[in-house]
């Protein structure tokens, strides 16, 4: 089943007009003619059934069938904060992974051994969005611009607060402090891990020392076994 | 930590040649000398604390200091089967994420829906054993060449076996059929599934039918789930 990413959809609409990309895509990529069948997903949970009444080149009309609301709708909510790796296409895989295996909101911080400052939102919203459809879901992950370390502990978070790092120090497993069915922060190191001083920071800015095992992991397979273990918990 | 891979190195060793291109690294790019200290990993579990005794471009000699056998030895075996990614980047990632988390021995296995039929055993070695050394395990995953999935479900495995697969029928989590420390085996089919057969003669042979959560992953995600879930469910 062709599947559209059409974030400004409501249940209200009846009819729906593609884009002219989109349309052109429906109509000469895909071939799709009059009466075809497509699903549409709004991001927000909307799966929508709609069947072609016109496959206009530049502007296909849909109608809508039937509406799903709440499609997939998690029982959690997480939120992974990581700092964007060196090579950019380890931060990517993560998206995409996570995507797949399920997460509500990622931000990218900037500590103080960030090698990377910067990262292009746009280009990594382009992966979540091909990993959402790819992966059925119609949730749209939510990918906030980069913030400083400092800015972003101070944020509030209603919800279970965790910090991986590296160093010895007191950590505890997630399972052993995981409250199920609630909501979730995990911030994720760079590649030379935070300081000691940005550790203590997220301490006492409430935020749990945790470990994610034994192995010594990169920064973006730690970001996904914490995305992991959350969801898994969650079953 | 400079870490060395030398396969050939035994703890009887008191001293021991770096090859040349070793050599080569261990003086030119990591500009070692004499006195340096270097760690080597032989790939079976030892883990050899060693001295620069001669700094030599060529034919660099260690002198072993000290001998840790079975570093982080496993307290279970995973096996994980997985038809080749018809992109082969997918299956390197699997590789290297999979090393890094924790796989015993990773088996190629061609389905009757694969699209590719072969993998370059060497190339994809390499990627396992730069994530071992980067993520400091002393054992080196054993990876075996492409076979055909009749003869894989044919051979004798010691342990509980489980095959992946997305069509709807009766299946169970990992987590309720689960014995810990044990030997496990898990076949993950290509980006097409297996056939209807290939899953009939998979429980034939004991294996049984898993599922790996809600969400629709892709061969290299649900491989990499498989092996997450075995290890959390081992500590």
């Amino acid at each position: 089943m062709h599947l559209f990413y059409t974030p400004d959809i409501t249940p209200a609409n009846k009819d729906w007009f593609l884009t002219e990309e989109e349309s052109k895509h429906c109509t000469r990529v895909l071939r799709l003619e009059k009466g075809d069948q497509v699903n549409l997903i709004d991001g927000k949970g909307g799966l929508y059934a709609a069947t072609i009444s016109d496959a206009h080149p530049k502007r296909t009309i849909l109608h809508i069938e039937a509406v799903i609301t709440e499609y997939g709708k998690r029982n959690h909510y997480l939120h992974i904060a990581v700092a964007p790796t060196k090579n950019l296409d380890r931060l990517e895989w993560f998206l995409e992974k996570a995507t797949e295996i399920g997460i509500d909101e990622v931000s990218l911080i900037i500590t103080q051994r960030s090698e990377r400052k910067e990262a292009k939102i746009d280009r990594l919203n382009k992966i979540i969005t091909a990993a959402m459809k790819q992966s059925l879901k119609a949730y749209h992950p939510v990918l906030n611009e980069a913030i400083s370390f400092n800015k972003f502990i101070n944020q509030p978070f209603d919800g279970q607060k965790f910090v991986a790092h590296c160093a010895n120090s007191e950590k505890v497993a997630i399972k052993d402090q995981f409250k199920p069915n609630s909501n979730y922060l995990v911030m994720i190191g760079p590649e030379g891990d935070f300081t000691e001083k940005e550790v203590g920071d997220a301490l006492q800015n409430g935020f749990k020392a945790i470990t994610l095992g034994e192995s010594r992991l990169r920064t973006e397979t730690a970001a996904l076994e914490a995305c992991f273990e959350i969801n898994f918990l969650n079953r």
